[in-house]
């Protein structure tokens, strides 16, 4: 259950001291490929957990196909709306769009959807190696299923961790119901909570219980169905693999673990991590990390692949995939026993994790923008000020949720700091919030319990990893730092589709004066229609 | 099952002979009133027949309100698209619309759709008395229940039937799938079939018998809401009353009975019918009907209404509603019994009522008309010539279907003939459909049964019908004759709702050198992005 207004505060500080040098990114001098590709996104029928639903592909495909890049690299991608009855925006989350806002493909923010049997074209430059996602920004149409995995590969010699082979891996979760029906439900009055996810996917398989339908019919939940089997990852023995890893989810927090095997934790969202060791992975919405796994285990047999719920009392079952020690056979009757996850509520775990992560110094990049950083955060209080008595623990008398079509206007290449702060909702409880920025990058600089005190909060000013998605835990805060380096308009949001669709959001504008004028092709909704081009 | 190419032959005859008198509506100098409404779409879960489904309702309605207006009306609806991630327009079904062509709301004909979150303003005048109605034209989206009736009433003194108290009857059918679901189906190649109607609605009250669904979950389907209770049609004895019936299903046409009453039909698709009597009435898709009604049964009960499923093997159950005899109760315990109704494959008894109705000379509106209407019917073959050997009985040699973007073009003021031509499907039977034409009313100038010969085809050149819709009879023909008097392009399609989706329309196009430039709002999709307004 989530009610939303007045559970986050957001202090905005805009930091006048700082260093005026304007971000560029340096390219090497190699030649860049140019990736046109062609995407037709069509609604099909899939059993992607057994039971029978639509769900959106592109090219026939859930999820979409890879887009495996190098830094440097043009993607030009024409996205052709065949949907029939829905139109269609594609945001490419990650990519920070420098200059380039019109192609960051978010509904009502950046551009008018395509409608159906219209294309848009979309094309930027993958200016930083990494892993990233794309994924539907239009309503809550992401829970269909329009989503997949960026890979940026490095230029030749310029990371260390590249040279390992990569494995894939998309985490989402699965509702029976429609992104329609959803999209409903949270706009009645009052809103009705859309429940728990069927299902969780691993690289859009998962396995939903058939018998609970009460009813056997196959045409509707199928569970032989090739579609619903478990993924099967290929290792070979002795190897070190680089395991890119996303989450798609609609809601879930996820806990990501392989039976038997340590990870290494590299990269998050783009950006080298001071590397450590992990047994499980605890994953939220919209993020992304590489992890290095040894298949130094016992060759003779496979191993479980298992991700569960977190942060929420689970009511999903575990998904499951297998790690194929080859040439080791997979037998569907003798599968692998999954390992059963962390508990849920271990939140100074989940914590500690995300604490865990720090940037890694010798990234080029990095240490370019670590030039333009203040050196002391200063916590005084935003221009837009705050109710600094507010308490956490209470629920707010106000019960009205309130909403504004106005943004924050910041001040081109400035120093922004962000305190996101979780408080007690509407519902009597305080969740896990993964947020994301579009079109920036933002400093972790820390997260702590209870309400954020400026005099003794404990902020890593040394080596902040960069992200674009971060959580904020329950009852707790997280505190980020970006620079106003885009010209345009970004969203910054919880990555938690029901939220997000709630209105958990704001837009961030700066610099805009600098943005060209709108394409075409960005127009055709509300007032634009109206809009006479000179 | 329905396969599409091939099982219609149009001909159309360009009468050159015609004299050349625009048409003109006299509307006496009475003060007319205009109608502002504003429409909020938005989808609802609703149980009209017991089963919980999202249906489209407007300011909370499904059906739609009745707009109840005197002819030379203005009309002026704001529909605002609250459906959240679906686009809308709105088509004035059986409104000519007179020099008015963007105001028709059929999307990708004359309008870009409304996007969520937008509104189209549709503005027209209703300048013929009669019975008429609104629905979709967006993708599939009539059978999520986007309709509703339109009443012109006659000025003071124009029409002798209309001192009767008016009841209104909306007949529909219902599907459990979504709207969605089945553009996905016809969509598919090859194209997977929608099926037959779960329930039959009457006034949007319809029976799901939830035992079928073998689970007794009452969220899902609750036989006891007040949503599926039968329609209660309120009557005092001895008195006539007029019946305005208005067919809005998707796939089916049926036959509407009242228990132990007789009908008078006088009016269709706003014309004056030669008054003749009925048990029955055969309705098509898009057809409407007044038919008089005289409470003169045993006054101490209630009668039966009901609808079966006329001209396809009727898998779903009669649609019921109450006559209710002034003060009786409404006893659920105790409901009177529907008429059974007639046998569905009763095609010459379907034909014959079809061939009955004849057009009422002292319509001063028809009159006027009818000076422009050359005396012969001409049958040489028009410019668009057909294939004269074709064999009706026989499934064509090519399977596949064809489809085009062009249109008909046709010179304005001109005198048109169509023949319909039913002919054996792909599917290897023959159906009835109903053919509905935007922006004009034709004569009906007759039905035949077998391959249609120009020597030998029995016309009524006397007192044909005008009407906008008209079914087709399997293998038979449908010979009607219109002027090309109203400047646009305008749609001619089977009014079932599957039918038209997979392509069984044409356009026509006559003086669109005569129309305005587009209206802001009607443009925003497709090329129109690009629109430079000068």
């Amino acid at each position: 259950m989530a009610r939303l207004s007045h559970s986050i505060a957001i202090l905005t500080k805009l930091q006048v001291s700082c260093i005026f040098i304007l971000l560029t990114t340096v390219i090497p001098n190699v030649e860049a490929r140019t990736h046109n590709l062609t995407w037709k996104v069509t609604y099909e029928y899939k059993y992607l957990d057994c039971f029978k639903k639509l769900a959106i592909a592109i090219n026939g495909q859930t999820p979409g196909p890879h887009i495996n890049a190098t830094r440097g690299d043009t993607i030009i991608v024409t996205v052709l709306n065949n949907l029939l009855m829905e139109n269609v925006a594609i945001h490419w989350h990650g990519i920070r769009q420098l200059g380039n806002g019109w192609n960051d493909g978010t509904d009502s923010v950046n551009q008018c959807a395509a409608m159906p049997g219209e294309y848009f074209t979309y094309q930027f430059v993958v200016d930083q190696a990494g892993t990233y996602m794309y994924h539907s920004h239009y309503g809550m149409q992401k829970s269909s299923g329009l989503y997949g995995l960026i890979t940026v590969n490095p230029l030749p010699g310029e990371e260390t961790p590249s040279h390992f082979e990569d494995r894939e891996i998309i985490l989402s979760d699965w509702y029976h119901d429609s992104a329609y029906e959803h999209a409903v439900k949270l706009s009645s009055k009052p809103y009705v909570w859309i429940g728990e996810p069927q299902s969780l996917l691993i690289n859009g398989r998962g396995r939903y219980q058939c018998e609970l339908l009460g009813v056997s019919n196959h045409d509707q939940c199928n569970g032989s169905s090739t579609e619903c089997s478990p993924d099967v990852v290929k290792v070979k023995p002795k190897q070190t693999y680089r395991f890119r890893i996303a989450s798609l989810t609609s809601l879930s927090a996820l806990s990501f673990q392989i039976e038997g095997h340590k990870m290494t934790v590299v990269e998050t969202d783009g950006m080298h991590v001071v590397p450590f060791v992990i047994d499980n992975l605890y994953i939220y919405s919209g993020e992304t990390y590489s992890v290095l796994v040894t298949t130094d285990q016992n060759h003779s047999r496979n191993y479980g692949i298992s991700i569960n719920v977190i942060a929420r009392t689970p009511e999903t079952p575990n998904g499951f995939a297998i790690l194929n020690y080859e040439p080791n056979p997979v037998d569907a009757q003798n599968l692998p026993q999954p390992p059963p996850g962390p508990l849920w509520n271990d939140t100074d775990s989940q914590r500690n994790q995300s604490l865990a992560i720090k940037g890694l110094r010798d990234t080029p990049y990095l240490v370019a923008l670590k030039l333009n950083i203040p050196d002391v955060f200063d916590p005084t209080p935003s221009p837009e000020d705050y109710d600094h008595s507010y308490n956490i623990y209470e629920i707010p008398e106000n019960t009205n949720a309130t909403t504004s079509t106005s943004i924050y206007r910041l001040p081109f290449n400035k120093t922004v700091d962000i305190i996101l702060q979780n408080a007690k909702s509407m519902g009597g409880d305080s969740e896990t919030h993964p947020w994301h920025l579009h079109g920036h990058n933002f400093w972790v600089l820390g997260f702590g319990k209870d309400k954020f005190n400026p005099s003794t909060a404990s902020l890593n000013l040394e080596n902040p990893i960069m992200k674009n998605t971060v959580p904020l835990f329950p009852y707790g805060w997280t505190a980020l730092r970006f620079r106003t380096d885009n010209p345009g308009i970004w969203l910054f949001h919880c990555h938690i589709e029901a939220h997000f669709y709630l209105g958990m959001l704001v837009l961030f504008e700066s610099g805009s004066d600098m943005v060209t004028k709108p394409p075409q092709q960005n127009m055709g909704c509300g007032k634009t229609k109206n809009y006479i081009n000179p």
